[in-house]
């Protein structure tokens, strides 16, 4: 029998008790999770994602490497926020780094009833479709969105992943969530930087300087790191 | 200045208090919007929109013409469900009609807070879009959905509103679900009945032998009416 994927496009559509033995990817590629995918490819150990700014901050006070952000913004007790230029080899190498985003991490804890989590973007798109046509499991595409809303970047995102998966014939769908992101996927794939370009996420971090990352994010493939959920930490799956 | 011009996809993504002065359109095309054009088209006086299947049974009881579906289905107090194929002349012409759908009648209590409510189809998309803009209002194009998820149908027929409305050149848009809803009509508009023949209501509707109205419902341009909320009653915007 097929494996079931679908594609939630905000926290608020979110539904704990349908995806309890699923496999679900957190996609938040402006920044959170291309950040994240960048921090393992550059070494790191593990990260511990926590919600809360002032849980970040009492990590801080302990010693621990903490990047946190609000709205784009660093906060001022942490080393860095969570543009993915900040997670460089020099500093995160083999280091647990404490990281709090607006979105991102809010929704990791979200899926926590999942049976597996991991964390996707464009920079992991292939080895992260390889490991979730591994896993055998029903597959839920998880878009951060922005406070609560649809947005366009992980949408777009999710539909890489959900072409690759169907393209598999492993998986069905009667998701229109999912339909909806290939379509866009579609649009978007011969020219990402120019679709993503409308995007209004884009429109806010270009307003506060803080795009120069985009490009980046947009890279296809750049790693094979398969960042998971193991015990509250995320780690790379190899481990 | 411009108007802003946002699209809402689930009841779950709405957000009551940013849309107090706002035209807010119904979209929930399969099939409750296209019924209720549909019923004005051919000469209903008034449709009571009521959430409640108990509400709708207790209009019946004291006389009034009832339509109530639950998941497609006619409740079996009502005169009949909501194909637009049941509102007929020689049932609705002069009255007025109590609806009670799975969706749409609940959306509208949703948005009762709006500037003014209207509803929109396929079937008066060209009389709608020039009643928008006459408005002089920030607008929100609010799809029903299915079930507090995102659907295809409603999402594209957002995105052809969207299009003529930005076209007139007086909205301007920094919403995803805007962008995305119009990109999905460019992709539909060609062979509309083709496109929506993927998304999930029709597979729904298609198991239950309801899918006799779905190329009706796909017309554009079928009437003039605007269907417009005063005083608890939708009514012809003419009258």
């Amino acid at each position: 029998m097929k494996r079931k994927l679908e594609t939630c496009f905000s926290p608020a559509l979110y539904n704990t008790d349908e995806h309890v033995n699923w496999v679900v990817v957190i996609i938040d590629i402006l920044r959170a999770s291309s950040a994240i995918c960048t921090a393992f490819a550059n070494g790191a150990a593990s990260i511990l994602p926590v919600a809360d700014a002032s849980e970040a901050r009492d990590y801080k006070s302990r010693g621990f490497l903490v990047a946190a952000e609000r709205d784009g913004f660093v906060l001022d007790f942490a080393d860095f926020g969570n543009s993915p230029f900040n997670f460089t080899r020099d500093k995160v190498e083999g280091k647990t780094i404490v990281y709090s985003t607006t979105n991102g991490t809010g929704i990791i804890n979200q899926a926590a009833s999942a049976n597996s989590i991991a964390v996707g973007s464009f920079l992991n798109l292939g080895a992260l479709s390889r490991w979730i046509i591994r896993q055998e499991k029903d597959t839920l595409l998880f878009c951060a969105g922005w406070k609560n809303r649809f947005n366009i970047e992980d949408s777009v995102c999710a539909g890489a992943f959900a072409t690759k998966l169907m393209a598999s014939g492993l998986f069905t769908t009667n998701c229109d969530s999912t339909l909806a992101a290939m379509d866009l996927w579609s649009l978007a794939l011969h020219d990402l930087p120019g679709y993503i370009d409308k995007a209004a996420q884009r429109t806010r971090l270009r307003d506060k300087n803080l795009d120069d990352c985009i490009e980046f994010c947009l890279t296809i493939d750049f790693t094979d790191k398969i960042p998971v959920m193991k015990n509250g930490f995320l780690v790379d799956n190899i481990l």
